[in-house]
């Protein structure tokens, strides 16, 4: 039986809101997985502008890992920064965890919810989900106005947020599947999944990076990847200001 | 580390066009493939008539893998016949692989092409197609006309037909992933692949059924199902000319 | 002129539910209906396992009133169980009224809005209005829960309660159209537009099994029919545990 | 049994186009069939601006008929010019035979062709058909390339052209459904369907007209008519220039 | 620098609710305003109807706007009337307000509000955002439930009903611009921006007229004009009862 | 009369491929066109990696510009790289040229042609209009096979391609307004354009830094943006790697 290995990547510089603990459990003894923040970029992603700055430095960080013997890239946060162009320069599949858990809820229900952080996703979400071909399936989007850097002050209030929201998701917005908007929220699925139950809401919660590192690991399996036809490598050209492994010229 | 049990039913009551031989290569230390036909339908599926008289004792079977213990069940068929009954009779997985490989068609390019044995089933498939949401990922339709009984009398004109209509489905019609559309082309996705990349096409061909069964896995080891808001058990009542396990009546 | 014969098929075993004498009013001089139930399937269909079940048994009275020398049949349910496959198996007109009561309440409003027995059946309906291609047409989903077995208890009750959705439905959700979204509710609308009058919701209420007929005789009388090109005959194969007139060969 | 009065108004000025003779055969003994032309307006319509000249004295003729005792109006032409502005202005059904054709073609099959007069109109008809919320039943436009004024000359030419259109619409454009888009076309669908079908291509092919006839007696017979609410009468206002009974005021 | 001179019909026959004076300060010295009513048609457009009656002189105006030496139109109302068929006879631009407003509508933000005076309009306006092809950036209509003939009676009370409505168009509908539904609320748009404001709902509110008169400019300066593929020139024919210049006949 | 300053942001690093004298045309004595490079990313933009590379130095320009007084920004690109950050850093208008181009290209016609450089570019041309909510207004992409840094090389070659390709799009796709699909193709609208009208294809030719110049400026005149509830201010926190004015911190 053939050995994967994934690697996680953390498009942020802020070190210690995702370690490799967190998703150690996920390991198999034919799974590993590991685990890097990348250098150049902002200290957490909650706006168009912060994704600019993350994706050239999450780039180098792909490729890095590909030459390191990665199987599959994961990019950890559920806007997939860096998605489309990492896929252009990896023949690795690229698995962002924002289209893996938002197609999944389109399997698993018949409208999905998306909770996050911050209410100014909104027209971001909603971006991301017309690019994806998924706005049939889509019920709403509701944030609990908590910002990525305080998730992890007080996870009882985070949960309970969270809690709320989804529920009032089922009961006024026709959902029947709750999408983690935010890769920072994992862990959180079981403690909501038993919150909705409890008022009579007996939909799935869908935790992205456990999920896509299952995707992950099934696309190498089975010997599948992103379509190159879709995503061609870049033609080489000058670049000036960035050290890109494979790509540098100045 | 937990051990998965998936069990795939074959919803046609002929024998030896799939046998779990095909299946096991996929298993793991920590995955066992059972495998089961149905007793009351149709010798194949390839008209909605077809798939009328195979729901029922799909359905019966699936409970009854469900009693003796599987963690999921793949309907093995590319229409998903009897999805939506058996997620409403089942709380464990039920996996269609027509939803599975088609989402993650639609993760894995820009347009997917669906190839299938006969002409006749394109407006079936562009019902599926719209159900599940997946208008705007969907290239063409292209089939190689040949029925699904002679699926294996001739392997070598098969996999030339599939390529030939696979190539042409890039060229022509935009595709950039495949989609194989009968569970009973199992196998040809790797020559397929290569007549591609020899005419230069980079695209990937999704074969369903190992994709489904590591989307099985993948959905067991996360603890997600579909949603029981979406397909709610049914109501006991009144059933006259079946016998289904746990709703028999008369 | 010629008389039309047409076959009204309600897809249960419950005797009593629907009668003859319900449809009479609504034969001409040169239109006559008759009436079957189905021997083989649920006492009620709320539910895609219940839809499952009816299929089967549908199919076959279909087959026998095309042979008795019926011109059209209409399967007296909203969910159009059987739609598919019965188009398939005969080339005289084969109408559904949910997708004729959907269609002309695209014609003769803006938005419409689906009241029906119970909450479980929005996603069903959600997949038969984006099957039929009408999503752009489509309001909103209401229940008044009182499940099919249960709606001649109470007619008082019944006809408040619809008359109370569809009202919300003008005022909240704005539909300018009411479809009574189960044939079991036939009679009711004449009731409902009076109470929509009063609330100043001047908006026409659709009753499927009336339209329905009308629907039916006006294709046999234009020559019309299902495409065949849509809906091929289904090819002869061995089939295990059904007799279907010219279709048995077990 | 009552009696229904229909009367067809053709939104043209050219006499001997249509005839009462032609719709004679649809009467029934309780059924009236009555024609007008309008008076001020253009000699055939096939353009957005013979329309807009056709309108004003469509609604004049339509508001007449219904002070004459018409049950139901139906106008003679595939743009259902005026059909918005006389639902405003009449409570009795207005029929349009574009939007009903259009909508039956949605109900006979998967996907379905229009077939006109010149090239010239297809945005019109792409307008029109986005207008009813049916662009995903849509195959294809094709044109003839005959303008209205010439249909009568050569009727072996008309039809021959009209049924080669159609198999190229069918076996190049995918529609399994053929809709006559120009209600001059009455009386060739016959020989068409013959052509399709010995083309092998066997598919319904709607005649609009006759349609909207029994269209028209279903929504008397069945009580049903546009709704009010999405057709409110116009208020009362000055106008200049047109005499429209009801709403005359200089 | 050449000059463009831009001609505003207003298609009522009303005179003082538009005046020259309104739009003077938008004239450049390189760009003239002209302005006229029509003289046969409503005394205000609030209706199909009144649409249907506004069409006809508002094509012969803009054919002498045209004669005159215009090198664009812009037609003074938010339904566009006549927009089709005055791009079929002129070959200089002619603008829609409307469709103006609600493609820039898209540019600036996410979702739309269309507000406007009277709720009647709903399904109006519904139709005229599908025909633009716009659905997807539309969040709500909403309605001051003010006459177009009563709108200068009390500008403090509009003004203030379309703040409320605009507030409540962003906090409860989602939309993150405003579009003013009727080009008589010009000048409001100062007011209702600072009350939303005021109310933390930082969006654009678009007033259609200055937009248009600015794109019809762009539109001449660029030497763009609407496509005479969608909008052919009519064919000459026999018209009855109107006057049109170059299209007269009897 | 007010004075408008439009900065031309070219979002590459090659010098000569844009120079102000080719805009100088279009100011005028109110309007001031400026121009600059960016210093860090790709020579040229032909993929997601080279977008991806050169917005965090667009964003820095356009903060750059409007602190030098621009009173709006144009990014010189039709794929609009860095448009949705460079809104959330900015309150004056940003203007991206693919965006401006393809919405008007939505009202000059009914269906528009995308012709760009390199064939790769088509499934980054699709999700930018499904993500602009311009889908339905799409007829085809096209490409001439010259990459950008090479246009400059044979105009004659390019001009020809250029015009080759529209016709096809035209005759072949159903288009009726053609957009030139890069910035760099400025100036051959007026030949491609006369090859259209020689070939009987009236259709308008978009060419987009005019028209984008236009259009700022009519933005700045109307004091019109962008929504801020739709590109909100991003927070400020933490960023390594980059200076980007007033988001500083490292």
């Amino acid at each position: 039986m053939n050995h994967t290995r994934i690697e996680l990547i953390t498009p942020i510089i802020t070190e210690g809101l995702r370690t490799l603990d967190e998703v150690r459990p996920f390991e198999r003894p034919d799974l590993t997985i590991t685990h890097r923040l990348i250098r150049q970029g902002p200290a957490s992603i909650e706006s168009e502008f912060d994704e600019a700055l993350a994706v050239p430095d999450t780039i180098r960080a792909a490729l890095e890992a590909e030459r390191r013997g990665a199987d599959a890239i994961i990019i950890d946060c559920m806007g997939d920064p860096g998605l489309q162009a990492c896929r252009e320069v990896l023949s690795i599949p690229v698995v962002g965890p924002g289209q893996t858990a938002m197609h999944f809820a389109g399997m698993l229900g018949h409208r999905f919810s998306f909770i996050t952080v911050l209410e100014r996703l909104r027209p971001m979400v909603g971006r991301l989900i017309a690019g994806y071909g998924l706005a049939s399936s889509f019920a709403s989007f509701r944030a609990v106005d908590i910002p990525v850097l305080d998730i992890g002050a007080d996870t009882g209030r985070l949960t309970a947020a969270l809690s709320r929201e989804s529920i009032a998701a089922v009961q006024q917005d026709g959902a029947d599947v709750i999408v983690l908007g935010c890769t920072g929220f994992m862990g959180c699925a079981t403690a909501m999944r038993a919150s909705l139950l409890e008022a009579g809401c007996d939909v799935p919660v869908i935790d992205p990076i456990p999920l896509a590192l299952h995707v992950a690991d099934a696309l190498v399996r089975t010997g599948l990847a992103h379509s190159k036809r879709t995503w061609p490598a870049p033609g080489r050209k000058r670049i000036a200001g960035f050290r890109i492994p494979g790509f540098d010229s100045d």
